[in-house]
């Protein structure tokens, strides 16, 4: 039987997925595919499927009804497959250059058949590599600046908006990010994770009540500010990369909040780089994350000039003060990011992966102070230059 | 046939009002009910039916397709039927008595079958013929207390609240706000009507940039700031009351936006009252907002302590630094209730109902001048005294 006339939720295996694709006649009739796993199996299946004569290939993404997180296995909706899929084809409609395309989606099935991009690397393991994507910071800083900027109240009509809001309604993914960035490194919870020679550090941010105070308002913010449809989970592993493209993937986490996440997100996992890099590759590093501000904040600035259907998008001064108010939640954003990877529950390759013992601890160490200072100093940095002399600061 | 079994809109008469009540049962068979329509009109109908021997009576308030105001008529989803019926619902699981009782609702005619509150009057009527109603403070600031704090993350399971943010998405309601509240009085747009008197002050307004600037970032917190299921329209015509009681009425504008809006709306149409009297009886108004406040922090914070959900409740001084954004967003939304009602599409009787012109005048000019004080000085007013001080200050 048909695999997509069941309508009922059926792990993928590699024949099964070969089967799907030619009943969807993706694949002249008599080609010849090979399948293969190449997802990390903790959240999803992703299967690429090759015509070896044709050449062409596509990839397959099934969720999976569970997530594995350091052993554990915890239920998860298969409604974040919907999530993702809608969001890289809203997002799409604006940035069709910077996601992969949608081919087809099976909501019954938790699937998503997509271009393939393999010819990329994930911008996290190239940097760690020690190479670098002249186009990212580019790229990235107008990704965020047109996904975000149509999906606003800035450019849609509030009945679009308000049905994008409830469309989006992420409970489940959100919660994950709402407990483990936002949360649970800040208290002295089961889910932390870290090495003990950082145990004293912790503490310290555990008993720093003010650094807890604007967490707590950081997260809020989290909690109830429905700016615009964010991709939710923007770290380099969520980033195909070369040197001549970019293709922003993996939006399961996708819903209606506030604007510097997107932000925050990202440049924290480049300030990583920043700080295991010396010399002129830090300061590229550097370069990079003032790039991605500078050109989110024109590309904004002339989407709102040309395109706000808000009439006070037309009033001076506003604009200025509505990207001030995105660059310091952006900065608070990056403070929490830093810690949570650091200590919470799910860390980043670019620390855990230095070999030596001192120089890994110290990096951690670097990256809890500057977290720490971007947190309580968020309406304290004004613009970017000062955004990056606190990073150098604190990871001299 | 059965009015219910239907299942098509179709406007009440008083003849199958009563056809209605009888199919549900709700008074003895044999009972000779009497039905009068007591609304205004314009948005809804309401039927009073009275068992005229067991003295029982009931209200159906049944949404019309369309809203008059000013002689047009603009169609209007009856969908608002079911959100003030649920918003009643809702609400009153925390504010048993500051509600109205829902018996019965139906979503196909657009019906609430509540209680009668004939016995008591409405509170702007009441105040205007110089009444007053010594637990209508305290009321109105236990019940925003409660309603918004059980309706907050602060309160909820995060699927719990997002659930209801989506269950209480209201487009169509929350863009007359937008439109007629936050955006049209501060432009020179059509809706608007005033008198032509005070033509130079409007103007005032209108190219006032540093105000325009500050209306612009209160719509936007009103558009993206999903805090708890606001009533959304509580202004003094909304409230039933008596020495002895006070209801809160009509949520039809019931959504998820910002705590201030409601604790603003509430305490502008106080502030009407505190312009339109003097000696005396300006000081117990100007008391009514002062208690309004208190009654509304009290209250909110008990239920912090002891019923928080989020851990970041139980960190020392998040609470204060929550409850001080709360005062400054509610001082920025009455000065733009006071503003709105003046020059704007819908005014108020308070101010309208003054016969002697010149008296009229100089009222609405204070309104102008301390509605605009307010928004500008938002974050500069700190505590509850220095909101009455400014009140006194702009209409002695």
């Amino acid at each position: 039987m048909a695999i997509l006339e069941k309508k009922i939720y059926v792990g993928l295996t590699e024949e099964t997925a070969i089967q799907l694709v030619k009943e969807l006649a993706f694949f002249p009739i008599h080609a010849e595919l090979t399948a293969k796993e190449i997802g990390d199996g903790n959240l999803n299946y992703v299967f690429r499927i090759t015509d070896q004569e044709g050449g062409k290939s596509l990839i397959i993404k099934q969720a999976l009804p569970y997530a594995k997180v350091v052993g554990e296995s915890w239920p998860l909706t298969l409604k974040r497959s919907k999530i993702e899929a809608d969001a890289l084809i809203k997002h799409g409609e604006f940035v069709p250059l910077l996601v992969p395309k949608v081919y087809e989606t099976d909501e019954d099935l938790a699937i998503t058949i997509m271009e393939d991009l393999s010819h990329l690397k994930i911008a996290r393991t190239g940097l760690i590599e020690g190479e670098n994507y002249p186009k990212l910071a580019r790229d990235i800083g107008e990704y965020i600046a047109k996904t975000l900027f149509y999906t606003s109240d800035f450019a849609l009509h509030p009945f679009e908006k308000k049905r994008l809001v409830a469309a989006f309604s992420n409970p489940e993914l959100c919660k994950i990010t709402e407990d483990l960035v936002f949360t649970d490194p800040f208290f002295d919870i089961d889910t932390n994770d870290f090495e003990p020679e950082l145990q004293s550090d912790v503490e310290a941010i555990w008993g720093n009540t003010a650094l807890q105070i604007e967490a707590a308002k950081i997260k809020y913010s989290f909690l109830t500010e429905a700016e615009a449809l964010l991709h939710g989970d923007l770290h380099t592993g969520s980033i195909f990369a070369s040197e001549e493209e970019t293709k922003v993937i993996d939006p399961e986490f996708a819903f209606y909040g506030p604007i510097g996440f997107d932000l925050g997100l990202f440049i924290a996992n480049l300030v990583f780089q920043s700080i295991v890099r010396d010399g002129e590759q830090k300061e590229y590093i550097l370069n990079q994350i003032e790039e991605t501000w500078q050109v989110f904040y024109s590309v904004f600035s002339e989407l709102w000039e040309k395109e706000g259907v808000d009439p006070f998008t037309k009033v001076s001064g506003y604009k200025e003060s509505f990207l001030q108010k995105i660059f310091n939640d952006a900065v608070a954003f990056t403070g929490c990011e830093l810690i949570r990877r650091t200590i919470g529950l799910s860390h980043v390759k670019d620390l855990d992966g230095i070999e030596d013992k001192e120089i890994r601890l110290a990096a951690k160490r670097k990256t809890l102070e500057l977290g720490t200072s971007l947190i309580l100093r968020k309406s304290d940095i004004q613009e970017i230059k000062g955004f990056i002399s606190a990073i150098k600061e604190h990871t001299a």
